[in-house]
């Protein structure tokens, strides 16, 4: 099973410095997760990953895998690990908010969801102990309970029955996570995740549920779903404060640079994102010195490094005004490079929040570095 | 100024053994050179060219560079080296074959080819003088010097005066690089090209007036246009009796793995083929084993690495069911092998080549090898 030691807490916020341990090794959080989706990290080879943006976990989508190559291929090749090539630690959603994004193409009951392929068009039910079964198949280190994610805004009534389904479908998860066994020969843990939309009564007593069933990590979801910023904050500050400090809190799907610092202080441990990817791909990089749009003209004649920090590989390796021609003239390399800078970009935020909470300088740092990596260049 | 030295000729063909000597370092031959087109071999990094698929040489399109950054950006990078952040030789071409595949976008005169942008629809005028400009400006070690390339098949009148339109033209890419300097400090040198179409008659008067130049490479072009296989063969082998054994020769746009090894046969030096990148692209892998289309079904539940002879990192991190995962999922990673591998395929065919050669192997090894790496998988 997952463990966690929480090595650090910073005396002026509520960050703190920890390291998960799983059969794959251990993760140092706070950590960023890169998305990958479909089996790959898009744009990126797998010893990019280890090697340029040192990523200790990734992170891969139930719903699409579960498609695409589906659990039997995954079966018979020993797992996701063994599937990709990648022998570190992988966490996988539960695919129930791929399934409520598809709207008309999925239908909600007390069983489970049934949805769509967005592939094919062939129906296919989820429920929490099928998601489990297939996360099982997976191999994921950490495996997602099933949850509905309802939308932002939704009414208060909405929120609460929601809520309570998320609930009773825990409890199933759970269940069938003690009478199924892993199939590879290690651990796998799974984590609940605290629903109630942005409404203060309703995350409190989410976070109340979801603590007491003493998992070994907790998440926090539907969040950072179109809801003003402040929000996402105040819902997380009011969680972080009910789940318990000694086990990992990630939450999903969140976010921007200034999102990830602003919820560390609030202590949270884990992220994930496809920001920087998708972002990437259309041509916006995060740098150690503010956000670039390298499409623009403005860039065609820089011969400066795409980061003069150097980060990863191909910060100092490639210039501003060659990034910039490669997406000029649609090239697949504009697309990995900018990938494998920003993915690296967000795995050294999470490391510099990290060294700064050991010590003890996070609040000022997180003051000096956001306005500069924030800024647009 | 580029120098060859011959290090063996195989006694049972024409096959040789050698090394170029250029100011951006030694390229052993029989090989072959990755393309380049718009400043990037096609879905890898410089340094995946360089780590893993062994790159000596790379090729640059002139026609491409030109339009796209432009010469200007690529004088202020300090040449295409720098821009690309490549420090090995590069060979351009002289722009001649794209502009005349534009067919009904230019006009040939005396002067020059006047053509229209694929881009912009902008018209530009290429002659002898303004492509060896271009070619200095982008910093080529290698520049090729501008011909016409005729169409297949085609009328022996139209053949012969195309022919001598490309020596007048040579003679004036020479004048030109005789009275002007190179611009980065390192030495560039031209090579002509020996034309004729299929004509042995006048492929010999092209190769002897090619030959009588006495420049330091010659290259033989016109060929792998839509001729049948055996008239490449018949032409090459003609013009290299005619061409000068101290020098490299260079067949362009030549080809398949067969073609290869069957062209070094007949003395040939120096390859460039889009083949591994744009097939790769489409899954079709060539590998030591035979020819794979990894769409296929029959591999998805193969989990053999890619090439058993792990010639490149890729062919044994990754297997074939995982490699047609991401095929069919449509995802950048696989074009990304898919290239890799191909270009280390080819890289190593003709290092394989060229160590048998100087073992006096060569024509048993490929009676060998040519039914294994040509039969369809």
């Amino acid at each position: 099973m997952l463990t966690f030691q929480l090595q650090a807490t910073d005396p002026h916020s509520k960050a703190r410095a920890g390291c998960i341990t799983t059969d794959h090794g251990q993760i140092e959080t706070p950590i960023f997760m890169p998305v990958g989706t479909a089996g790959t990290v898009k744009a990126t080879h797998q010893y990019e990953l280890t090697d340029d943006i040192r990523a200790q976990i990734i992170l891969g989508n139930t719903y699409h895998l579960y498609l695409r190559p589906g659990t039997e291929i995954l079966k018979k090749a020993g797992g996701l690990h063994r599937f990709i090539g990648w022998q570190r630690p992988i966490l996988t959603d539960s695919g129930g908010y791929q399934v409520f994004s598809l709207a008309d193409s999925r239908k909600l009951t007390e069983e489970g969801a049934r949805f769509k392929s967005h592939i094919d068009g062939s129906y296919h039910l989820f429920t929490p102990e099928s998601v489990i079964d297939i996360q099982r198949a997976i191999g994921a280190d950490i495996i997602m309970a099933f949850d509905e994610c309802p939308p932002w805004p939704c009414d208060e009534r909405y929120a609460e029955e929601s809520m309570h389904l998320t609930h009773r479908w825990l409890d199933r998860c759970i269940a069938r996570m003690q009478t199924t066994e892993p199939l590879y020969g290690y651990g796998q843990s799974v984590f609940p995740i605290v629903q109630g939309s942005t409404i203060a009564r309703l995350r409190r007593e989410s976070a109340e549920y979801i603590a007491a069933k003493d998992m070994p990590g907790n998440a926090i979801g539907g969040l950072s779903v179109g809801e003003p910023p402040e929000l996402m904050y105040e819902m997380t500050d009011l969680v972080t404060d009910i789940l318990p400090a000694h086990k990992p809190r990630y939450l999903m799907g969140v976010g921007t640079p200034e999102n990830i610092l602003n919820a560390i202080a609030l202590g949270v441990d884990m992220f994930d994102c496809v920001m920087p990817t998708r972002n990437g791909r259309n041509g916006m990089l995060f740098t150690t010195e503010g956000i670039i749009n390298i499409k623009n003209r403005k860039w065609a004649e820089d011969f400066s490094p795409i980061d003069p920090a150097g980060i990863s590989r191909v910060d100092t390796l490639y210039t501003k005004a060659y990034l910039r021609h490669l997406f000029v003239a649609d090239e697949y390399l504009a697309r990995q490079i900018a990938s494998v800078h920003n993915l690296a970009f967000y795995l050294w935020l999470v490391r510099e929040a990290r060294s700064h909470i050991l010590a003890g300088t996070f609040p000022d740092w997180k003051r000096t570095i956001l306005p500069i990596i924030t800024r647009r260049l």
